[in-house]
């Protein structure tokens, strides 16, 4: 029954990173494990142990792929941080700002390099494990990288907009269903998983988008509502929201369309999306 | 023949570094390709097929691990460079003086990441290496924050320089022998194979600081020769080479330790260094 109690599996996914992310124990893993401890809503852990129950894995296989890919998203929310210099996270001083850039750098390392010891946990399969892992941080860097050289440009179009908001914070989403699906034997589903997860990532990006549309454009972020309203949309508050809704939705049906019910809490993370976004206001 | 031959094999090193670096295939990637093909010595991929072969490990195996180990040690190499703010690497500008910091952030990950990568090269014994190489990773970033955190101070003790130094470069030495001897079942000579490195790197420290004790005194950087003259050594260059030689004889002897010769390769290059040691005029 516990195996499961995704709670009950939450935390053992806990417990196993702070143990990764503290290898070393010095400042560097006090660091990594008060930010671990600052919370977050682990939604990559969730993922991956839902689409590892539903695919019928074992226990330990589904919290350390949860355990891998928490880590592998924590690692990147404390270099990017520090990249764009971001002063908060999760209500608290981001690493940099409490520990400084160079620990920052060590943090995030250290982060990184958990998540792939993370991996260890599934024995003689952790090598396609990696070789996957591999393939989707490449693209996440290649994706902050892009996101990086946009800062500024007034220039951009709506579709390298999606393209760099899916590879940012695609790669991530769909790696904790790709990696059940994978052990499964269900590769012919991989590319189905990663299109979900990139039109959930473009949405979620939309999302975020609309909430900060004064201060992006204080701080020359790029924002989706800038890029349409460039693109001559009328209102481009509304087409924003339009279309974050169309990417939720488009979302929901890939995700729906993954066996065994492997993306059906991807589909509800869509689903309360796409409810909260309707009911909110958006400034006049 | 081909197997034993170590610039067929250094080759296939280059290749297969190259091939995991440029995942993503972006400006974070090529950056990473012109970082890896600037050169160096590949020190820790000789070490690593050396050991490999004197163990009779196979072929692709020496290859997997000698660039894995190539590759964390330049994903260290990296970021040190711009949490040190050193400006050149190998005659060229370091990658945060060519690219920006925030592209050399995501260039150490993404060589951070191939280096795991390569690991998956393995198979099935993956997941043994990757727990082992975390460890060590762990302890270089202790070794590399201990550092950052004595930068400045005038009162540092021999014994709390050699454990920082030890720290910071002795896990990527000792792991290109440490993977091959777990490999070859001799898990009971890892704790000889880290004393080898740790004493190696201590003394390349020292080697270092006296190439560098006019700039690192300019610097506030770490110096064996403010230690030893803090300490009170009546003639601290005399007094540091003495001890860089004692420290690079007593890694010659646990490398020649090693089982069936994994760490010949070491003592060569502890005897290289002290015989150039031993020929160079100090300043006066």
């Amino acid at each position: 029954m516990q195996s499961s109690n995704p709670e009950y599996s939450l935390r053992q996914v806990e417990q196993r990173m702070q143990q990764l992310a503290c290898e070393g124990s010095d400042r560097a893993g006090e660091a990594a494990v008060a930010h671990l401890a600052a919370g977050g809503s682990r939604v990559r852990a969730r993922l991956a142990l839902h689409a590892s129950f539903a695919l019928g894995r074992p226990h330990s296989e589904a919290v350390a792929i949860a355990a891998a890919c928490e880590l592998l998203h924590n690692a990147s929310l404390v270099h990017d941080d520090l990249q764009d210099r971001d002063p908060l996270r999760r209500g608290r001083p981001a690493v940099w700002r409490e520990y400084g850039d160079a620990a920052a750098i060590c943090v995030g390392d250290l982060l990184l390099s958990s998540g792939y010891a993370a991996l260890a946990d599934c024995g003689s399969q952790a090598a396609r494990l990696i070789v996957r892992t591999h393939q989707r941080v490449g693209a996440v860097i290649r994706g902050q990288c892009a996101d990086l050289g946009l800062k500024g440009r007034t220039d951009v179009s709506l579709a390298t907009y999606e393209a760099v908001a899916s590879d940012k914070s695609g790669p991530l989403l769909s790696l904790p269903i790709e990696l059940p699906l994978l052990l499964a034997g269900a590769d012919r589903h991989l590319p189905l998983a990663v299109g979900a997860a990139s039109l959930f990532a473009v949405a979620y990006q939309m999302t975020d988008d609309l909430e900060d549309v004064e201060r992006d454009a204080l701080n020359e972020e790029l924002n989706v509502v800038a890029v349409l309203a460039a693109a001559g949309a009328q209102s481009p508050l509304q087409a924003a929201r339009r279309l974050a809704l169309q990417r939720f939705a488009e979302a929901r049906a890939a995700a729906l369309a993954l066996p065994e019910g492997a993306g059906q809490l991807l589909a509800e993370f869509a689903d309360q999306r796409i409810h909260s976004l309707t009911a909110q206001r958006l400034p006049a």
